[in-house]
């Protein structure tokens, strides 16, 4: 697939996120107005809200950009999804000739605050990346390590809180939490010291459904795609997580890009699901390509200080892959909401700087990680972490924006008032 | 505290769940109409939408009734909540001078169709019932049978599904799901053989928050309680929930009963909360008695049959009190919204015949429990499952309603369309 030309240079470049074969959905707000909904072009927002008011773009009888979030574009379904993608298209493209009308509508992306793009319905973790469950067993239990039994058979996946996804740019204050060392009897209640980021990528549900549904259906339920830092609190997990699993380790916060990738943009870009080392049950089974070819990477960048990337890998290292995961959730009768946001797992690929938390990377705390001006073996109050992923295509990227969060020092007395 | 008399007749009786001293909030409608908000009194509900429509309840400028969902009461603040109370005990009091106005906006319950009383933003199910959790070990791990070490010090929890809460009276449909029996390498797909319920108590959040609360302050933010039965499908549960905890085992349904009694209702049944056999960090430990006596039983109806009751216990006997809950839920910053379900966990009592679930009433299927016509070590199709839980006053109750779901058959394949 080749770059599709636009009347925005800034999206015909090859090193911009946003060329007209992306056209990503996110929320802005300029000069502390109300937020609208906008889609990325090159360096500019073009404000459907606006162009919705107008009657300059039409999706149906009800407006779907009135409410800053997404949801109800969504809800709308994948035939509006699509009519919304071939109407912005032809506006944009080049020699389109509603550029007179349009031009008024683009806002520059450097002058907008970006929000959450979507209300966040529930979210779920998942835990199917081979690379990271193997290393993670090998950092928890030694020589013992082994895959969970059920590993090789069904995404493993949590409930997290959906009240806890922020969007990039938003701080993240080190958490406070039960922290038991081996050499004491009883924990104790402090900051944690060993705060982590995971990088994931997430699928947004665009569809409900009430009943289990098949991986092809499952496929065709999602609405895009996100990049997302699931941060984590190693101690706090340690001690708390049996039997039922990560619960306060997991709630501080959880960043997603301010776009999101529709799956339209990345179907030129889907690859094969890893062939699974045990036969899956049917109903798990791929009919066809699942993953998506994006490589991802994370950075940090210390106060005041450089950027260092600190891990490369791509989503294409998945064992399961989003349409998987989402058939495993349903299996139980579970319903699944326009909002629903369901997290890959950590990604990491087979080399050691394709691991994606610093848990693995530290391996466990006990190799430091080298950065500009210092080394982790866990995040430091004032590190940014910085998380890309994007598609390669031929002369352009489809990409997510930059998916950012800065570690805040703990709360001196979180009971202080 | 003695009865509270009302010019509604029924509302006098020592057997009703809904004196006047009770005014338990629910959604209902009639004739097929838009559902609306009332409180139960006696054999009636009081229509809560009618009376704020015709200005005779105010309480404030906007109207918090024009929704069919008690989420813009709770966000209206306890002071409200007071209100609230106030205002309608004036109306149903005895000797009222208004019961003329009020009396045409009583419907009978016996007419009126029971909604979900809240939007339930998201779920939280616990785990800190003593006996619950070391008969859950004993079956499980038998001899080795200990309580997980972090158990006496944290109330241990996991993220539910509130896409998955339902009313009382829903049907509940046996899930699929992955089942691996020892004998066996590799799991099968099928409808669960073990199919449970878990007798459980249920605070409703009603103040949000974005950092930690102490338990004081966590207690003032809860609204009210519902009875709650956490459907477990102990099979799907056993084989997927390391190390990542439960997941589609829970995911099927979990019923609430119709009504949430506030907690001021409650206030006159304030108990100890039970000594912690270890001393808790400070941020955990109740400031006062932060547990109410309330019975509570199940039933077990085969389809055409009788009733019976397989257990009675005491949401005393929980170890940790919803209020030491909610204050731990938020010790990592997690972000508690309004319509926040957080389940207290089974509630089992020390007898054999106060166990809050099948798994253990049967002692893991192995010990079958009596019912009329039959026996059961785990449910039936066609069995109704129905809670029941009310504070025992001086001549009268404070009751929930009923709390039922009648289990349905497998769908023979699930993914036919």
């Amino acid at each position: 697939m080749k770059l599709m030309q636009s009347w925005v240079e800034s999206a015909n470049s090859a090193t911009t996120d946003f060329p007209l074969n992306n056209l990503p959905c996110g929320v802005f707000s300029i000069n502390g107005e109300d937020p609208r909904c906008g889609m990325a072009i090159g360096d500019y927002i073009l404000d459907l809200t606006a162009l919705e008011a107008e009657g300059i773009l039409q999706l149906g009888a009800a407006a779907l950009f009135d409410v800053p979030f997404w949801n109800e574009v969504m809800e709308a379904g994948p035939a509006v999804w699509a009519d919304l993608r071939a109407q912005v298209t032809a506006m944009l493209a080049a020699g389109a000739s509603k550029r007179w009308i349009v031009e008024d509508h683009l806002v520059a992306m450097d002058s907008a605050r970006l929000h959450l793009p979507l209300m966040v319905a529930e979210y779920t973790d998942f835990y199917s990346n081979r690379h990271h469950a193997t290393n993670v067993s090998a950092i928890l239990h030694g020589t013992k390590a082994a895959l969970p039994p059920n590993w090789l058979h069904m995404p493993i996946a949590y409930n997290g809180r959906a009240s806890s996804v922020v969007v990039s740019g938003s701080e993240v204050r080190r958490p406070w939490g039960q922290i038991k060392g081996a050499e004491f009897d009883a924990p104790i209640f402090a900051p944690s010291r060993r705060f982590d980021f995971e990088l994931e990528l997430a699928a947004v549900i665009g569809v409900a459904s009430d009943r289990p549904v098949t991986v092809a259906e499952a496929d065709a339920m999602i609405f895009g795609y996100v990049v997302l830092n699931d941060w984590s609190a190693r101690d706090i997990q340690a001690w708390e997580y049996q039997p039922l699993g990560p619960f306060q380790a997991k709630a501080t916060a959880t960043t997603i890009s301010p776009w999101i990738v529709m799956q339209a943009a990345l179907e030129p870009f889907r690859t094969v699901t890893t062939a699974p080392e045990m036969a899956l049950l049917p109903h798990l089974c791929a009919p066809g390509p699942m993953l998506y070819d994006i490589a991802l990477q994370v950075a940090i960048t210390p106060e005041g200080g450089a950027e260092t990337v600190v891990s490369r890998t791509n989503y294409a290292e998945m064992s399961y892959a989003s349409a998987q995961q989402l058939a495993h959730h349903t299996t139980g009768g579970c319903p699944m909401s326009v909002g629903d946001l369901l997290g890959s797992g950590t990604i990491s690929g087979p080399a050691q700087d394709a691991r994606g938390c610093l848990l693995e990377l530290s391996w466990g705390g006990k190799e430091p990680v080298a950065i500009a001006g210092g080394a982790r073996r866990f995040l430091e109050d004032g590190d940014t972490v910085t998380l890309r992923g994007a598609a390669q295509g031929d002369g352009f990227r489809i990409g997510f924006g930059a998916c950012t969060g800065k570690l805040i020092a703990a709360l001196a007395d979180p009971y202080a008032r």
